[in-house]
C-alpha cells in the first residue's frame, strides 16, 4: 500500500485592504486550507471568496482559530481565561461554516493559528478551552502538532485527531520543533525541503538538528505559504511526492 | 380567534467588561432575542451566555446583525460595498448559529440594527446586500420595518418576513416613524407606551404624531431594553396585553 | 510637618456607548486621574471630556496605558515583544496629551492599567518596554507598585518613580499583594478600608493578611472606582484623611 | 523666480504583519510624508519607524487622519457625529506627535485620507469637525482639494491651508476630480502622468477628461505609493521636475 500524506497551508490571511498569501495558487497545490477566521486576518469577504476557490479545487476547509488580535496576527501568547477562549473558538468555526457550506462544503476540522498553536502544545488549561470550543461547535477533527497536550485532550474528548510535521522547521532529537530562536530552526533552502518533505511523508522520519535520524509520524504537511517563491516551492513538494509514488490526499 | 403579538428586545448588547442590558430579566418577558453577534456589541461569551438563557426560557434567538463599528455601537451610517456588507451579515448569523445550536436551538431570524436597520428601510443596495447576506447563511426569517425596502426585497428573495411596530416611537400620518431629531418622536411615559402596546397589537392601530388614527399592522413589539426601567415596563406591557386577551408568543 | 497622600483612581473606562466609572463624581474627591488612552477602554471623545473635566476639578492627568486589548478590558496578560510595547505606550501618552493640553494642562504620569501593571511587577522585559515608551513620550513620571521591577528601570533611566499602596487589598507579610485568586485577598468592608488608608497614609503602615503590621511607604492610594458604592467610599476616605491631618494633595 | 512644488505620498500604511507601501523608498522621492496614524492604517510601531525615516530623508512628517475603519482601509464614508470625530482627529495627531518629536521633528500638517478626504470636499458638518480636530492638537496646516469646504472652512479658522493636485487623475472641466466610478478617472500610463505632473507644478494647468485646459493651482502633488511600479514613476517624475527647473521643495 503506497504512503499517503495530506499537504495544508494557511489561506485567507489578508484583511480588508491588505493581502498575504496567494490563495488561488495555492490552493492548486495543497489538499487542505487552514482559512482564517477573523480574529488574526481574514475579513468576511476574504472567507467567502477563499471557500468558494477551496471547493472548486476541491480543498478541504479547515478553521484556523486564533487568538483575537489582529495587531499581532495571532503571534502574541495571550492569556485568555478558558471560557473566553472556547467561545471564541466556536465563534470562529461557526463564521467559517457559513460561507463553506454556501460554496457546497462544510468545516472539515480545526487547527489553531500561531501563538495559540504553540501554546496548546503545553498549557492544559487552553488546550482544554479551544477542545471545548471546538465541540461547541461540532465535533470535528482536529490538526496539530504529535505529542501536544491539545491532541492528546481532543482525542480523550473524542475528537479526531491529526498529527501534522514540517517539512522546513528543524526538530530536535526528542521529536519537538526546534524553536525559531534557536540558529538553524528554519531550512530556507528548497531542495533540502523537499527532501524533507519525500522523507517525512514516505517512510515518517526526518535527520535532527543534531544529525540523528527521528520518527515523526503525521498524516499531513504543513507548507508555509507566504515567504517568496512559496507557491513554486509548494508545488515542487507536491510533484516530487506524487513522482515517489506519495499519494496526496486530505485527512478529513 | 384573539390577537397574537411577539415581543422582541436587543440583548447581549455588552462587550467584554462592559454591560447593557439586563438581558436575564428582559428574557423572562420577551419572545424574540435579537441577540448582538460581535459587531457593535456581543463578545462570544455574552452569546453563548445569552443563548443558553434564551433557550431556558424559551425564548427565540434572533441574530441582530450590524455594521463592524464597536466604537458607535452600530449607530453611524456606513457606505460599506455590498459583497462587504452580505459577506459581514453572513459571518454574524454563522457566528451566533454556534451558539444557539450548542444551546439545542437555531437562529430563528435575522434583524438589522442601528443605522443598518435605518438604511436599509430606503437604500435598495444595502437592503439587497444584507438580505444576500441571510441567503448565504440559509433562508431565515427577517424582522423590520412595515414598508421598507429591505422586508420588501426580502420578501421577493423568498424569506419569510415580519413586520414590527414600536410602542415607544411616534408615527407619521404615512406610517412610518418619525425621526428621533423631531421633537415628539420618543415617547418616554411609560402609561402611553402601555396604551400603545395594547392598540397595535390588538388592533393593528396607533395614533400619529398629529393626531390621527392609522393603521400600523405588525407581528411584533419592539421593546427597549437599555433605559431605565425597562424591564419593568417590559413586564407591564406584557401583563397587560396577556389581560386584555392579546396572546403573546413568538413569531417563529 | 504633616503626611501628605495622593488619591488616585482609574476614570474614563468608558467606549463608545458603554461607561463604567462616574467619572464626574470621582473628579470631586482623587487629585489625580488615571484616564483611559483607548487601548483597554476610552475612546477619544471620552478622553476629550475627562481631561476637561479633571481640570475643572484641579485634578492631575494621568496616562493609564494598556496592552491592546478592548475584548479583555486589559486584564489579559499578552506577550507582546518589546519594541512594540514601547510603541504601543507612546502611542497612548500622545493621544491623551493632546487632550490634556487642549484642556490646558499637561499628562503629569503614567501608570500600566490591568495585566500590564501585574506584568511589569516581574517583567524586565516588558518593564524596560514600558519605560522606553514613557521615554518616547517625555521624561514623565511613573506610578506603580514599590518593589517592582517597573519602578526600578524607570527609576534608573532617570524617571520620577511614585509608588501607591491598595487600601482595599491584603498584604503579604513581604509587602507585596496577596493574589486575587487567594481567599481574602480584596477587602470588601467600607469602615476597613478607611481604617487601613489612615494608617497608610499616616503612618506609612498596614496590617498583612497574617496579622503583622508592615511597612509600606506610598506617596499615592490607589482608589477602585468601578464597585457599588466607591464614589461614597472614595469620599468618607478623603474626609476621614483632612480630619486626621493628612493632607491629600497630587504627587505630580 | 522658479516654481516650486511639494511631493507628498501617503506612507506607513501597512498594519501588524501586513504591508502595503515601500516606506523607505518613497522617502528618498517625496518631501512631505502622509502617514497613517492606526484608524485605517499604521500601527505604532510603524508610526515610528516611519517618523525616524522622514527624519532621515529630510521629509515632513504629515498626520494622514482617517476615520476608524481598519476593515475598510478607511475608504467606507461614515457619519460619525462631529464631536466624536472631532476627538478622533485630534487623537491620531497626537500619537503621531509623539513619534515625530521623538524622531526630533514635529508634525508638520494634516491631510483626511480616504472616505474623509472625499466627504470633507462637500460636508459642511464633517469638514468643520475636521478642522476642530486640527485646531485642538495645535494650529496645524491642512492638506486638500482646493475648492474644497474643508479647506474653506480650515482657512476661516486660521489654519494655514495647502492644495494638492493629483497628475494620475482626470480633471472636469471645472476643476474637479472624476470620480473613479466613470470611465478615464484614473491615468495609468507613467509618461501621460510624468508629462501632466510637470505641467501641473511649472505652469498649474492640466488638460481635463473633455480636453480642454483648465487652472489647478496647487502647492503639492499628491503621488500613489501604493501601485506596482509607483516608486520608479515617482522618481521619474521628480527627476524630470528638476531638470526642468521646478524646485521640489516641502510646503511646511
Amino acid at each position: 500500500m503506497s504512503p499517503v500524506i495530506d499537504l495544508n497551508a494557511d489561506l485567507g490571511e489578508g484583511f480588508g485592504r491588505w493581502r498575504l498569501t496567494e490563495d488561488e495558487q495555492l490552493l492548486t497545490v495543497v489538499t487542505s486550507a487552514n482559512i482564517a477566521c477573523g480574529f488574526h486576518a481574514g475579513d468576511a469577504a476574504t472567507m467567502r471568496r477563499v471557500c468558494e476557490q477551496a471547493v472548486e479545487h476541491g480543498v478541504r476547509i479547515g478553521a484556523q482559530v486564533s487568538y483575537r488580535d489582529l495587531a499581532g496576527f495571532g503571534r502574541r501568547a495571550m492569556d485568555v481565561p478558558a471560557d473566553e477562549l472556547a467561545a471564541e473558538v466556536a465563534y470562529q468555526i461557526g463564521a467559517l461554516e457559513v460561507f463553506a457550506r454556501a460554496a457546497g462544503a462544510g468545516v472539515s476540522y480545526v487547527k489553531p493559528h500561531g501563538a495559540l498553536y504553540n501554546r496548546v502544545v503545553h498549557d492544559e488549561e487552553q488546550a482544554g478551552a479551544v477542545v471545548d470550543g471546538v465541540l461547541l461547535a461540532g465535533a470535528l477533527p482536529v490538526l496539530g502538532l504529535p505529542g501536544s497536550r491539545f491532541l492528546e485532550i481532543a482525542g480523550k474528548a473524542g475528537l479526531p485527531v491529526v498529527a501534522e510535521a514540517f517539512a522546513d522547521r528543524a526538530y530536535t532529537d526528542e521529536g519537538t520543533l526546534v524553536p525559531r530562536t534557536r540558529e538553524g530552526s528554519v531550512i530556507a533552502d528548497p531542495t533540502a525541503v523537499a527532501e524533507r518533505s519525500l522523507r517525512l511523508a514516505a517512510r515518517g522520519e526526518v535527520t535532527s538538528l543534531d544529525g540523528r535520524l527521528i520518527a515523526v509520524r503525521a498524516r499531513s504537511l504543513c507548507l508555509h505559504g507566504d515567504t517568496p517563491g512559496a507557491v513554486e516551492l509548494a508545488r515542487e513538494i507536491r510533484l516530487r511526492l506524487e513522482r515517489t509514488g506519495v499519494e496526496v490526499a486530505a485527512f478529513a
